[in-house]
C-alpha cells in the first residue's frame, strides 16, 4: 500500500493529477485494499467464479432483477435455493439460464471453466440429497472436479468401506448426514483428509430439526473435521473447492 | 388369583379361618399380586437377584444402615454409586463387603450366583469406562456373563471391526459412548442383536454434558437400539442382565 | 472366517480355482461376514424377516420404485410412515399391498410367517394409536404375537391394574405414551419384563413435541426400561421382536 | 373505600382534623387499600401468620439483622433456606430461635397457633426429603395440620396404594417428586383433590437439574394439578396452607 | 373398606352370596375403592359434574360417537378444544349442544347445577381471550359463579388497580397471560387468594410458544401461585373450580 | 475528512510536508476518522470518561499491569467484576485507588467530573444489588447523578408507586431484576421514559441461570425497554450514561 | 400531587364542591397521577403521538372496530403488523388511511407533526427490510428523522465503513440483524452513539428463529447497545424515538 | 489393493509362503488398507507427525504411562489440555519433555520438523488465549509456521484492518472468539482464505458456555467458514495444519 500512496503523493507534488483527483482517489484506496485488490493472489486464481443469489426470502422479481444486474458485469451467476417455479420466470427473461432441480441451483454460466483437481462429496439417505447436491453443484461451478459417493451410510458399513479407495484421490471430503450424523465421525476415522460435515434437518422426534446431526458432528473425536450450518450445502461446496483450487494451483 | 380367592373364602365359609384373619389376607392379597406373586414367573428364575441402594445423594450414615437393613432379609445386596469413603467406612461394619472402583459399586454378596449367557459391553475411551464397568458389574452380579470390549471406538474402526466376532455370541449388546456417541450406530450396523445404547456425560463445549451422545444414540438410522439415561450404567446392565437371563432360561 | 479362507487359499494352491477368482472373493469376503455371513446365527431363526422402506420424504414413485425393486429377491417387503394416498397409487401397480391404515404401513407379504411368543403394546390415548400400531403391526410381521392394551392410562390406574395379568405372560414390553409420558414407569413398577418406551409427540404446550414425554422415559426411576426416539414405533416394534424371537427360539 | 373517604372529608368539612392531617390520611389510604386492608378478610382468618425471610443468597449477618427488625412488631418470623451455620449463629443473638434441619427452616414463634384442617405432603426418595419437610414445616408454622406420606413411588406402586385412605381426608395434596416426576399424575389419577406439584432437581443426566420433571408435572393428563418452581416447597406450604385455611374457616 | 369386606364375608359365611358371587365383588372391590368410591366425598358435593372430552387430535366422528356413548349415562358432558365445524355436525346429531365459540367448548347440558362461590378469571390482551374463555366456562359448567375482568395488563396498572376489589370477593383467582406473564405477579402482590397461572402462547420472537411467560410464572417472587400447562386453560378451570366448590361446601 | 485530506495534500504540493510524512499520516488517518476523531462530538462532551478493564478471568498482575499501562495516558480508569482480593493487591501499587464492593468496581480517577442530569436505577431484590450498584457506580463514574431506589419489588407494588415520582425526573431509568423479571414490565407501564432493563442470575430452578428474567424482559409488552446481557450493570450504566449526557449537552 | 391534594380539601371545607364530588375526584386522581399526569412532562413534548392497535392475532373487524374507536379521540393512529388484505378492507371505511407495505403498518394521520433530530437504522439483507421499515415507520410517524442505510452487511465491511460518516450525526442508531447478527457489534465498535439492536428470525439451520443474532446481540462486548425482541421493530422505533425527542426536545 | 493381493496369492500358490501364514496376512490386510496404508499419501508427507494423547479426564498415572507407551514407536509425542501439575511429575520420568503453558500441551519432540507454509490465528480477548494457544501450538508441532495476531477484536476494528496485511500470506486461517463470537465472520468479509472457526466458552449470562459464539459462527453470512467445538483449538490447529501442508506439499 505504501508504494501506491507514494506513487499517487508524487504525481500530486508534481502536478500530474489535481488535490480533488487525488482525494477522491485516496477515499477509495483503503477499502480497495481490504479485501479486493489483495485477495486477488487467491481469486485470481479462479477463472470465471461466480456471483452467487441467496434465493430464498427474496421474491420471484428480486431474484430475476438481481440476476440481470449481476449478468451486465460478469458472466457467471448463480442463485442458491431457488424453487423451480422462479427458474421457469426467470427463463423466460434469461434464457441461457439452466437449473439443477436436485441441487436447487439456477445458474447462468457464460464462461467455461476448467475443473481442477477433486472433491469427494458423501451422504447416505436420499432425503440428504438435495443438500449433498447443493454442495457439489456448488463446487464444480465453482472449478472443482466432484465425485459423489451416495449409497454410503452408518447403517451398512460395508457399502461405505467397500468405495473408501475414491476417498483417498480427494482433497478435500464432504460429507452430508441427517440423522444421527455419524457418518463424518466414520468416514474421518479411514481418510486422513480435510472433512467438511454438514448436518441436515433431515429427521423426526429427538432430531430437532437437524441439532442432532449438528451436535454430533462438533463433537466428533475425529480431529480435522469442521462443521457448517444445518442444510448448508452451498457453504460446504464454497469452502471445499477454495481448499482444492488452492491445492491444484500450488501444484504448477 | 381366583383360585386363591375360592380357598379363602371356602375357608372362611367352613369356618376354618376367622372373618378378621381373612380381612387381613384380603387386605395384602391384591398387593402381593401386583408386580410380587406373578412376577415370580422371571424373578424365580434368578437366584440370588440383589436388593440395590443408590447412593448417590445419600449421607454414609444413611447408606451402611439402609444396607444393614437389608441384610437382614437378603443375602445380596449391592449400592451403586458408592464412593471410596462410603465403602471404607462401611466395610468397617460390613466386613465381608467388596468395592469394584471402577464401577463405583459396593456388594455384599453372602450367596453365590451361577452365570449364565453372555452380554458383550463395549465403549471407546478411558473416561467412559466408570459407566461402562458400572453396567458390566451389575449384570455379572445380577447372574450374567459379561465380555467387556474397551477399546474400540469410531476414530479407529479397523479395531471394531477386528473384534467382531465377540459380539456375536452375546445375547445383548451394551454400548457406552459419550462425545458424538456414534458407537451404537456403528455397532448396530454390523451385529444384529438387540443394542442397549448408554450415552455419558464425557466430553466438553456443544456436547452439554451428554445431550449430544444422547441425541445421536435417539435419533440412530439403525433399528434395535434403545437408549437408557446419560450415565446410567446401571439401568443399562439391568436390562441386558433381564433379556440374558430370559434368554437362557428359555434354553432349557 | 478362518476356515473359509483355508478351505479357499487351499483351492488356489492346488489350482482348483484361478488367482483371479480368488481375489474376487476375498474382496467380498470381509464384507461378508461384517454383520450378514455371521448375523445369520440370529437372522436364520426369522422366516421370512421383511425388508422395509421409510417412506416420509419420499416421493409416491420412490416408494413404488424400491418397493417393486425389494421385490424381485425379498418376499417379504414393507413401507412405514405411508400416507394412503401412496398405498393407492402403489396398489394399481402391485394389486397384492395391504394398507394398515392406523399403522401407516404397507405390506407385501408373499410368504407366510408363523408367529411365536407375545409382545404386549400398551398405551393410553387415543391420539398415541398411530404409533402403537406400527410398533405392533411391525413386531406381527416380523414374527410376533401380539396383544394390544389400548385402554389404559395414568389418570385412570385401575383400569391398567385390571388387566396386569395380561402383561405377565408377555416376553418383552412395549409402553407407548405422550403428555407426561408417565406410563412406562407405572409399568415398570408392576411388571418385572425387558420395557421399550416410546415417547410420542402427542400433546402441547410445555409437552415441546414429545420433549416432555422423552425425558420422563429416560429419567425413570424404575429399572429396566429403554427409549426410542419420539414416534419411533418401528423402532421399538424392532426391537422388541428381536428379542422376542430370541426368547422363544431358544426355547426349542 | 369510599365509606372511608366520605367519613374522613366529613371530618375535614366539619373541622374536625386539620387539611394537612387528612391529606397524610389520603397519601397513604390508596396503599393501605392495595392488598391490605382489603386482604385482612383473609389474612385475618390466620393467626400468628408469619414474615418470611429467603435466606439463600443473604450473609449471616443480613437474616439475623432483617429477623431482628421483624421481630420487632412480628411475633412470628421464619427463615427458609437456612443452613445450621447461619442458625448457630443466630441462635446467639435469638436463643428462642428453632431449627427444622430436614426443612431448612429457622422459626421464632412466640404466638401459638392452632393447627387446622389437613394438608397431605407425598413424596418418594430420601433425595426430595428437603423439597418436602420444607413444604410441610411452611405449611404447620402458617397453621395447617400436615400428614407426611413419604415412603411411597411410582417403582413400588402398591406402597402408594396401600396408604391411599389417607389422602382422602386431606383438603389438599402437595406432590414432591425428582427424576422422571411421575407421582403426582398416579396420585392425581387416585385422588380428586387439588394436588399442588413440586419439581426436584433430584436426578442426573437428561434430568437436566428438574427440567424433566417439572415438564412432566405441566403436561400431566390429570387435570386439577398445579404446579410450582422447581424445589420451591415453601410456595406450595404457603398455597396449600392458604387453600386449607380457607376451606376450614369457612366450615364455622 | 374393612366394614363392607366384613360385610361380605358375613354374607359368604352365612351362605347368603355365593363364593362366585364373592370373588366378583372382590375382585372389583379395590378399584372402586381407588380413586372412586372414597372420592366422592369430594365428588358427591357436585351435582351434575360433566364428563370431558378433548376434542383436539380427534375426528368429527369420535367426538361425536364418545359425546353419544356418555351421554347414555351422563346428563352433562363437555368437548373441549372443539371447532365451530365439529359442533355444526354434532348439533345435527345431537340439538341440544349448545357452544361456546370463544371458549371452543360444546357442551350438552340436560341438567341444571347451581353456581356457588366466586372465581374471577383475568386476562389482558384480546388473544388471550380464547384461553380465558375455556378457563371461565370450565369453571361455570362445572358448578362455580365466574366473573370475567379482561380489560387489564401490566401496561396499563391503572387499568387493573381500578378493579382490584372484584378480586377480594372470589375465592380462588385465575390469571391468564402471554408475552412476558407478568400478570399473575402483579396480581399476586394485590391480591391475597389461590392464584392459578395461566401462560398462553401468544407472543413471537424471543416467547418461544409460550415459554417465557411459563417460566416468568413459575420463578414468580410472590408466594401462592401455582402454574398450569401453557394454553391449558380447562386445567385451570377444573382446579379452581374444585377448591372453590370445597370452600363454599364447607359453609354449610 | 474531506477537508482533512486537502489541508494534507497541499501541504504535500507545497513541499511544507515530505511525502513519507504525509503517507505516514495518511496510513493513520482512516482509522483515526472510524470511531475516534468523530466520535469526538459526542465523546468530547464527556470530559474524564474512564478506560474500562473487564477483570473477570484476568489474574491480579494482569489487572495491575494493565491498569498501571493505562493509567500513564489517562487520569480515569476503573476495573470491573473485581474481587476485594484484587484490589487489596492493587492498592498496594496504586495507592489511590477505591473500591466500590457492592459493584465490585476498582477506580482510580484523578481527575473530577461534574456529575449532569439524572438516572435512576432500581431493582427490587438484596440478591441484585451487586449487578444494580455495577450500572450505578458504572454511570456515576461517568458523569451522570444516579438515584437509587432498591427497595421496590413487584410483590410490593405500593413501594414502587410510592415512590414514583422519583422516577418522573429521569432521563433514563435502568430496572434489574432476577427471578421472573417482571419489574421492567411494571415500571414501564407507570413511566414514560427510556428503561434499560437489567435481568440477573439470581433465582434457582426454572429460573436456568436468568434465562427466566431474560425472556421475561424481552417480551414485554410495554414498548420502551431495551435489554442488556444477563448480570450486565456495566453495559446497562454505560448506554443509560451515554444518553444521560447527549440530552444534558443538549439542553445547553 | 400534595398541592392538588390541598386544594382539594379546601374546597371541600369551603363547601365549594361535595363530598360526593370530592370522592369522585379522589378515586380517579391516584391513577392519573400515575403514569398520566405526570409523564406529560415527556408526552407534552411530542405533539401527535399516535395511538398503537398491534393487529396480529385479530381479526379484520377487530382490527377495523379498534381503529375507528380510538380515531374518535385521537388524530393519529396507527396498526403494526398488518396485512395488506387488512389495510384494503379497512380502507373502504377509513379512506384517508395509509399502508407503509413493507413496514405492514397501518396509518391514519390527520393532524402534522414536525420531524426533529435524526435517527439512523441500518440493516444488511433485504429480508431483513420489513422489521427495519417497522421500525423506520414508527420512529417517523412519531416524530423523528429516519435515515436508512440498508446496504451494508458484515460480509462486506467495506460498504460500511463508507457510510460511516452518516451515522455520526444521528442521535441512536437502530441496528437490524438476522443470521448471525453480527452487525450491531461492528456498528458499535465504530460509532460512540446509543445502539439499540433488533434480531431477526431470518435464517435457517442453527438460527432457531432468531435465537442466534439474539444471543449474539446480548452477548456483544462493545458497550453501550440494548437489544429488543425478535423482530421488534416497532419497540425498536418507539424507544429509539423517545430518545432522540428527549434530546432535540432539550436543545431549546 | 489388487496387486498385494495377487502378489500374496501367487506366493500361496507357488508354496513360497504357508496357508496358515497366508492367512495371518489376509486378516490383517484390510485393515491395514482401511485408514493406514492408502493414507499415507497426506500422512508420508508429513514428517515427524505426533501421537496426541487427550489428558483431560485421565488421571497423572495414566497420561505418563500412555506418553511412555507411546515413545517406545514414535519420536514425537504430545498430551493436551495439560496442566502443570501434570507437566511437573511427568518430567521426572521424562526429561525431555516441554511444556507450552499457554497452550496447556506438554510435547516430547525428538526430531525435528521443518515447517512449512503459514497458518494465521487471530483472537481478540486474553480470555480466549489458551485455545488459540492450543491452536497454535498444535500447528506448529505439526508442521506449519503460525503467526498469531492477538490484539484484535470487533470492538475496535482499526486494529485489525491495520493489519490485515499478515491474513493475506496464510494458506489457512484461524479465528478464536468467545462472547459474541463475530470476529470469524468479520475476517471472512476481508480474507478469501479457508476460515476455521472456534468458539469459546468465554462470557456470561446468555453467553451459556460458548453456545452464544458457536450459533454466530454456524451462522455466518460469509461462506467458506467452517466451525469446530467450543474450546477445541486442537482440532482447529489439527485441520489448519493438514490443509496448509497439502498446500505446500503440492507446490513442489
Amino acid at each position: 500500500m505504501r508504494e501506491r500512496l507514494k506513487e499517487l503523493l508524487e504525481k500530486v507534488k508534481s502536478g500530474e493529477i489535481s488535490i480533488d483527483r487525488a482525494i477522491d482517489e485516496l477515499r477509495i484506496l483503503p477499502y480497495q485494499d481490504l479485501g479486493y485488490a489483495k485477495v486477488d493472489h487467491l481469486r485470481g486464481l479462479i477463472k470465471g467464479f461466480p456471483e452467487v443469489i441467496f434465493s430464498q426470502g427474496k421474491t420471484t422479481d428480486q431474484v430475476i432483477n438481481i440476476m440481470l444486474e449481476l449478468l451486465k458485469v460478469n458472466n457467471r451467476v448463480i442463485a442458491t435455493r431457488a424453487t423451480y417455479e422462479v427458474y421457469k420466470s426467470l427463463k423466460e427473461r434469461i434464457p441461457d439460464a439452466v437449473y439443477f432441480d436436485r441441487a436447487r441451483i439456477i445458474a447462468v454460466l457464460r464462461e467455461d471453466v476448467e475443473k481442477k483437481g477433486k472433491i469427494v462429496v458423501a451422504c447416505a439417505g436420499t432425503a440428504d440429497l438435495p443438500v449433498a447436491e447443493e454442495a457439489a453443484v456448488t463446487a464444480e461451478i465453482m472449478g472443482s472436479n466432484v465425485e459423489r459417493i451416495y449409497d454410503v451410510g452408518v447403517a451398512g458399513l460395508h457399502r461405505l468401506i467397500d468405495q473408501i479407495d475414491k476417498f483417498y484421490s480427494a482433497n478435500v471430503v464432504i460429507v452430508v448426514a441427517g440423522m444421527e450424523g455419524a457418518l463424518p465421525s466414520v468416514v474421518g476415522g479411514l481418510v486422513a483428509k480435510p472433512i467438511i460435515a454438514v448436518p441436515t434437518s433431515v429427521g423426526y422426534g429427538a432430531n430437532f430439526n437437524g441439532l442432532s446431526a449438528l451436535l454430533t458432528m462438533l463433537n466428533s473425536c475425529v480431529p480435522g473435521i469442521a462443521v457448517v450450518n444445518i442444510d448448508n450445502g452451498f457453504s460446504a461446496g464454497y469452502l471445499a473447492n477454495m481448499i482444492n483450487l488452492m491445492v491444484e494451483e500450488n501444484k504448477k
